[in-house]
């Protein structure tokens, strides 16, 4: 069984870069708890990249910089609102209310991942706003890239940012697969967030190519204000900060990042069209990043199973109108990485191939 | 200025077999969130080192490992009995509180950093047990090294978790320098920790020798039972586990841990009997592990951080009875890690030589 | 302007033996925080009602019941199963997840205001167990009365209480109108509760004809065993114990509590049957306890409204199937009490009559 | 036995005129959540009685004013400095601590039950301002009555005011027991509070004569912004509100609340002098409130217990320097209320006399 494994963009580790970085910054005192010159440099070339004076605290998962930035900016009598399948909602083991003590996470439906600006303005109207028996909302937090695999365009964003800020929510972007989307975008980092109306950004770097990396970016550097407190307390203030520095400016200088996130976004369009070209295959949501969430005769899904593939069988409630999983049909998501080769794709399609 | 960094053992990076640790372990497809090969082969090894069928989950941060650790043994209206000025009490921000959702943090005072069983009863006495006006005791945590640089014998340790659980109380131990205290006591790590009656215990690795890894190692199996989802609800699950297994991997085999520690106990011995010997300076609690604290006079301070040395500035409450520090006296704290060389110390010592 | 309050059961003040309770355990000296002779007395009066050896924590609100209720048996990493629009839900300003620290409450859809099985089934479904990436259901929240002011009658209770117990989650009830749900069912409180498979009850006594004053019942003794501290902590251990005491027993004594719901409930089927006589007018659920729900022709509901009569405009998303409310029409829901009087009723009606 | 009960303030019921009052209040409809006339006609009456646009919120128990000042005042991060023996310290089962999710009380010891300026400035010294690693002091509270029954004169309050303020600390106080502060100071209430530098007093009706009403008061008003929402999630606003708003109206009006305080003060003051008259009596702390703390020798506690008066064992930290409870001495704490009667105390008095 020498299948590939498409579980997740972290089941690899991280990109020679990365690793060649930490073993780089190892030599030598530095300020402990994040004042080393790393992070430091991190922050700048954060500060360049997103064309903006923005304030950064780098953490080690996805989890804590979502559930720090979503806390930033929510009472712990708020209403987070968000897509009714989106990690925050469903794959956090309930981090974003330990972190905002107890703020209400309320899931919009929407097919192929996205919140629509109907979806947001009907769920804003469950809320009265200021009678004290109701947690009132503030803040919209959108998945970009989805958990479908898709994208909000800019202007898709734009529209729901400015609903949201009419409204006196703030926007958060959790941006975990951030460069797959501005690579398929083909858009600035400045443009897919805080141009686009996004508060406060946690920035995957740890899919991308990272071993754990992220940060938290705050367009509004009064939302920055707690932020050490809220760091250090939840212990997400590493003593030898270098580790999380040092990854991080090896992966944004020179555009590592981008390049690392277009190579996994390739992977996935090869095997996207692959797919989509054996009899009895449909997609379920378009290929729009790395991941591919397609519909596959059982056989097909036994075939490759059996040939060592490792990926995750999926189910979800936003399927597109009128599309549904047959009885001898498999819903699944495969997801590509910097690390995923041509070979092992096309071996992959070669496998299912021969299942038809 | 080109004198050593001792303000902390974590101002240093990691050992060098920790690094390729790391780097060795990136090749490949892993299991995410913990069940890498090298997490479990982390746990195995504990395992063996403690003796016994311990439960372990690693985590980035000290911080993150004590707040986690007594999370597990106590309620919200707990009461964590611990030394006046332990790390759970005045340098995590609050950590405890956050994760515990509240628990009260009792401070014990007591010369030289250590609880005594005298202390402990007498603080236990002010907790009415079952009123319900009342927090409840609920954990003594003990702090192995101490923040005085100071060790509890093993005699002392079991005097005081005999009493705490004759009262209804777990035992945790802050050991973020628990290598440097083993081999200071020359005692196993089993000696040191379950038999003297820890019932959980956070074991530094990060000062020892890593970049970022602690181990939460819980003896009674049923307090471990909740502990994968504090993790992962508090952000401290990473995805790519490796980072956390490779290196606690790196430093457990073969005793490299222990090797590390005992460098730097070495180092600091070194330092504590150099500077003891200046006319006019004195320690202020016996260098028992890898902090040297003493009290100097203002024209070495001076002298040495004129020469680039960096340490800090250090103030106690727990001072030893009669102590104190006069006028022109500075009280500071060095601390010596696996990556202090013997040269330095006797250039610090003959700096600080030169300015008597 | 002369109509009748029915905008809730909470706009009128208490039982006027509720009132002469509170004179009459006026004088003389009275142990403090709950220990008092006339809490102990509700507690025992309570056993003797529900025909078992309860323990009882009395509060002053409805919110404060529920939210301890359900911390009592749920962790923090929990999830508590509730229709879409319970009232923990929607009414409570996030409470549950306050006294929980954060637990998820997950909305079961339902029309008619009540959760089926196959509903329970398939949001169970949802939550992979154990796997610590998920909050883990260990909660389920009826609301007897439902807030469609709908019942759940003895089998479908104990369905589900089954199904959860399976499950191993607890059952809550919440019971703001429990004594109207009783009367209504014409069966006992223990039959309503724990025979039918509930382990914790909100008992509102508020509603039914108190000033302020609820009971949460735990007729798992063990679960109760933190709450002491729970509600000492959270403010609700009230020092002059009898005020809450004296309320609770001159309702339970001699059967008042149902005397004065089954009224209410008459007064409601009086106001039911009446309005759905008119044409135009239809009733949104069937009248089951004291609250009645009406789609009305605007003119009636402007009639009513311009003749002083106080009521809430409605809307909610589990309408039966097939029912919608008309551009013309009015969505309402009318509280009988038990204050409201036949002659009110009589007078609302003529007056909507006139409207027709 | 027959003695009268002095174990504290809250073993008595309401004074009548509080009886009547809910009495009085229970007909009709009213708007529900506190904005009934009583509690809407309280607000005014504080504003009145304390010369200020002060904003105004009712709850039911002390603890919950205490907590729900607290929260709106500090982040989770904050300390709070108080009395080493404050009730927001010791009595709530840190209730502070749950409100304010999870900031830390931190106590200053002081003879008397005071707080001094120097220990003020000294347990300010211990928290390094801005730095993440340690809890930022927020707050000072402070109990006016003290747990000492002593009391802060107004330039005492006024100088730790100012020292707090310098800071960036606002000042909360425990006004438990203001009114027979204010009687006995001879001061207005405002004086007593903001004009004095107390930005939200917990002020404190049930000791004085309610059954169960407390008033949080907000001198300033953006403090209270958050508090409607704090008060509902954590079930402390009474759906009928007419209770506290009718309890609140009958004591401010007319000086009812001060005139039932100095009864209380005068009762205590007639006790303390009859005591301290005894051979082998001394009184702990000066009596200038309603408490009375004497050291008694054991024949006389052993005789008044045995004739059947209650009263509470004391012990304390905060004895006046040289003062200690020799062995065959006992310390106790009496307190007079609104319904001790000078034939009570008189009696108590020639009791403890015969046992000389």
């Amino acid at each position: 069984m020498s299948g590939i494994n498409l579980a997740s963009d972290n089941a690899t580790g991280a990109s020679e870069r990365v690793i060649a970085a930490i073993a780089g910054a190892n030599g030598g005192a530095q300020a402990a708890y994040g004042a080393d010159d790393y992070s430091l440099r991190a922050e700048r070339l954060i500060g360049e990249i997103f064309e903006c004076a923005a304030k950064v605290q780098l953490v080690a998962t996805g989890t804590a910089a979502n559930a720090l930035a979503l806390a930033s900016v929510t009472p712990p009598w708020g209403a987070v609102l968000c897509h009714a399948e989106a990690h925050v909602m469903d794959d956090e083991c309930g981090a974003p209310e330990f972190f905002t003590h107890g703020a209400k996470l309320v899931g919009i439906p929407g097919a192929g991942g996205k919140i629509t600006p109907d979806g947001l303005r009907e769920t804003l109207t469950r809320f009265p706003r200021g009678a004290a028996k109701s947690v009132q909302p503030t803040v919209l937090s959108l998945s970009q890239v989805t958990e479908a695999g898709t994208l909000y365009a800019l202007d898709e964003i734009r529209a729901l940012a400015d609903l949201a800020h009419a409204e006196g929510l703030k926007v958060h972007m959790d941006g975990a697969r951030f460069a797959n989307a501005a690579i398929s975008l083909g858009v600035s980092p400045a443009a897919l967030s805080w141009q686009a109306g996004v508060d406060v950004l946690s920035l995957g770097l740890t899919k991308t190519g990272a071993l754990a990396c992220e940060a938290v970016i705050f367009f509004d550097e009064a939302l920055h204000q707690d932020m050490p407190y809220r760091r250090k307390r939840s212990g997400h203030t590493l003593s030898k900060g270098r580790l999380l520095g040092a990854q991080a400016v090896a992966l944004l200088e020179d555009g590592h990042w981008l390049e690392l996130a277009a190579h996994a976004n390739a992977m996935a369009a090869r095997l996207s069209q692959g797919l989509a070209a054996l009899p009895g295959v449909r997609l379920a949501w378009p290929t729009q990043a790395n991941e591919v969430f397609s519909i596959l005769p059982a056989r097909i899904d036994d075939a490759l199973r059996q040939a060592g593939y490792s990926y995750y069988a999926w189910s979800s409630g936003a399927l597109m109108p009128g599309e549904r999983v047959g009885e001898d049909e498999r819903f699944v998501r495969m997801v590509a990485s910097f690390e995923t080769k041509p070979e092992g794709v096309d071996a992959l399609l070669a496998a299912a191939k021969a299942a038809v």
